[in-house]
């Protein structure tokens, strides 16, 4: 292990870290609120990453080392940020701070705050925009930084994507990270934009703006989307989660007029389709309870774009719905997005290679002399592909059950245990009952918190960083 | 598809299905019981098997008719074994008596019944009859049928088995099913026997050794073997509920005195590790519910056997157990027993296979030049039967999700329904809140107890055979 390496990395990141806090101090200034939190925090951050980052190491890394700094720093990063939140004074604990932190960054939105308007608007902001940054920090990840380490990209986001590969399709490796930064901002601001013409605050437009381009789903009002009760506004948001769903490749293509080549995308097809069966299937379960058409799509809409993106968002109760719809929605928190984005969840190109092998077993049997591939957008996937991701399947399910395990020892009932867990690992937020979309995570205990938190790093990474930072291989001498 | 030849197996199983309700023919003579329900059933299947094995046909199968027969049959034996049930009169509706069949064959255990003891003794003698029908069935599927057919064994329970494999162990066919029966029938009259001795009513010990051997579960008292307030019983039934969790091959090693060979297997040390580290969890959650270790290790082993076995027994209610235990509970219904016992499941050894393909994965991105196989038993695992386990996990979450969305239609918990389809399809028989040990499956839809049902043959089966049979592909013609 280049452990020199290692901390140099990371200390680049925290002093990003420190960088980024200044807008949330900057906020907190003009709305003339304590500025001391924000102060601390810079402080710390900004010499814990000057010292970190001065590291004197050779300029090189091999794959594990690649795979343990993401891991580690991702830990370090929910760490760090839950500082703002500590010294706000605003938070039971800091255990809880580290909840909500790991939650912004990797994207989660799953929340400890019952109350979350009593916060001050700094701070609010700090907490949607770890949002941001971790939709960020995802794709550049998978666009930028393993690439270039060389790393087999069966791990990680673009992964199994059978669309196109934003890396491939920009042959510069600094020109590919500065189209994909300038699709993200150009989205965002176009978010904020259309919902302070639909009448959201300014303040309110960017952080929904943060909650949707890193389809996060913290809200500065404690009904979430609902509290607005205007149908343009959540349509907006619907519009903008869906396009933050997509593989970033396909903005690409889109951006550069190829059309043709952006909707050949499987993936994007299925995407679609599921959002379109989840929407209808709903809608006809839940129309009693409206009686009314358009009402009726406009919730179902809304919730199946919130939960398929793993955003969170809600613009209703819907704990309320028939346990029919509770199963849709758990369905989609286990689907996902499309790899590629800023969404959590297996994703939709896993689920789709999933099928496709198990259609592919039952035509062997049928069969047995033929020799069957498995193709995406008409390209054969290699067959080390189709392993990776079964493995993740299979660890996926793992890590939710043990996880759930874990949870249940605080004696909340299976379905509040097992949907913690899984909205933690696929980066979602709410669950059902306890921790519905009117739900919260605060009665949980300290052991649970901090397993939610590792939950949605090991979720948001792809599950392998993770165990290889936890591998007693990667830290035995070589 | 030689639909001719299917046809005359399907007669053959038919007729044999015939000759097998004579015994609670018997019963209900004995106890002076209408004997009514069993001669119209016996009449009905004898005439249908018999036309239908008069059918003439080639005498060739091919891998697809043999899934797709050995699903027909499993099918139809569901259907045949609800007449007793129907014509006693006994049940409210013929899914009822469809549910309560298929769940006594693929040796579940899940029942409809809201109070047992009121039915009539030969017809309780045929429900739990079906249960050491449907094991013997499945073990001969494993080790005769199967293999004789010269498919693929990387289904069907002997499947991934790292251990010995049974057919291999028997040089001649015919004698190795022989030994397979005289296993099987001994190990049910010695079960017999000692719960006669430990003061259990003949009739009742036969009925619990019906459950115990094809770990079913279903048992003649409302509340299972807790009825008899019995440590000696208690311990007696978990004992050979573990017993018959192993892999046949194992007894026959033993019996052949090869020990060393017995005990070599991976597997076996996996299956008593998990009951060893499962009872002492759960000991330690409910200790303060019994505040006696004897009490406490009673209820804990006894639950643990009759779970992972995925039998089905209970000796206490233990839905008021802590939710933690609930948890293991559920972990232990997806583990199951071991490949090639009666037991149901995705099987030890598949989850072992699953760890070390998760572990070997780690390892190669710590290590990508090092090239690492997968070992059971000191043997390399080869990359085919990998693959299959992964799939076949995959496939029995999506199975399980697919069941609870259809289950959840009926508006109950998503505990309810995620833990009926995982019961079904693991082949346990209880699962958590209202179809806990005390529930029954009652209240559920005719569409969910169907659905249910057919959980329950593709969790018997393994999957694929049930998917060959419903593949458009299997009936197109060549």
């Amino acid at each position: 292990m280049n452990l020199k390496l290692v901390f140099k990395v990371v200390g680049r990141i925290l002093q990003i870290e420190a960088v980024a806090m200044l807008l949330p101090l900057a906020v907190a200034l003009v709305y003339r609120e304590d500025p001391v939190p924000f102060l601390w925090s810079i402080a710390i951050v900004a010499v814990a990453g000057t010292l970190l980052s001065a590291t004197h190491s050779r300029q090189h890394f091999y794959i594990r080392e690649g795979f343990a700094a993401v891991g580690l720093i991702w830990l370090i990063t929910g760490l760090v940020g839950a500082l703002p939140f500590w010294f706000s004074g605003q938070f039971a604990s800091f255990v809880d701070c580290v909840f909500e932190s790991c939650s912004g960054f990797t994207t989660t939105g799953a929340s400890i705050l019952t109350d979350i308007e009593a916060l001050p608007k700094g701070i609010l902001f700090w907490r949607s925009f770890t949002h941001w940054l971790g939709g960020m920090g995802v794709l550049v990840l998978a666009t930028a930084v393993i690439p270039s380490m060389g790393i087999r990209s069966h791990y990680l986001t673009q992964a199994e994507s059978p669309g196109p590969v934003f890396s491939k399709l920009v042959p510069k490796q600094s020109q590919s990270s500065k189209i994909l930064y300038s699709i993200y901002c150009a989205l965002t601001l176009a978010e904020v934009a259309c919902l302070k013409l639909a009448g959201m605050p300014l303040y309110d437009s960017f952080i929904h703006a943060f909650g949707t381009a890193g389809t996060g789903g913290f809200s500065n009002r404690n009904p979430s989307v609902g509290a607005y009760g205007s149908f343009a506004i959540e349509m907006i948001i619907a519009v903008f989660i869906l396009l933050f769903s997509l593989n970033f490749a396909v903005h690409f293509l889109l951006l550069t007029r190829r059309f043709k080549e952006a909707l050949q995308s499987d993936e994007l097809r299925f995407f679609f389709l599921v959002v379109a069966a989840a929407t209808a299937i709903i809608s006809i379960n839940v129309y009693p309870a409206y009686s009314n058409l358009l009402e009726t799509f406009r919730y179902a809409f809304f919730q199946v774009c919130s939960i398929i993106s793993t955003t969170g968002f809600s613009t209703t109760d819907w704990s309320y719905w028939p346990n029919f719809s509770h199963a849709v929605l758990v369905l989609l928190m286990f689907c996902g997005a499309c790899a590629g984005s800023t969404g959590g969840g297996m994703k939709c190109s896993r689920v789709l290679i999933l099928f496709r092998s198990l259609r592919r077993e039952v035509h062997r049997i049928i069969h047995p002399r033929s020799v069957e591939v498995i193709k995406l957008d008409g390209k054969v996937t290699d067959e080390e592909t189709v392993r990776s991701v079964l493995i993740f399947v299979g660890c996926y399910l793992l890590i939710i059950l043990s996880a759930a395990l874990v949870i249940s020892l605080d004696n909340f009932s299976f379905t509040v245990s097992f949907t913690s867990a899984l909205t933690c690992v696929s980066n979602v937020g709410p669950g059902l009952e306890a921790v519905g979309p009117a739900g919260n995570f605060a009665a949980f205990s300290p052991l649970s918190k901090l397993v939610m938190s590792l939950c949605m790093i090991i979720g948001r990474l792809e599950i392998f960083p993770v165990l290889v930072l936890f591998s007693r291989a990667t830290w035995r001498r070589a």
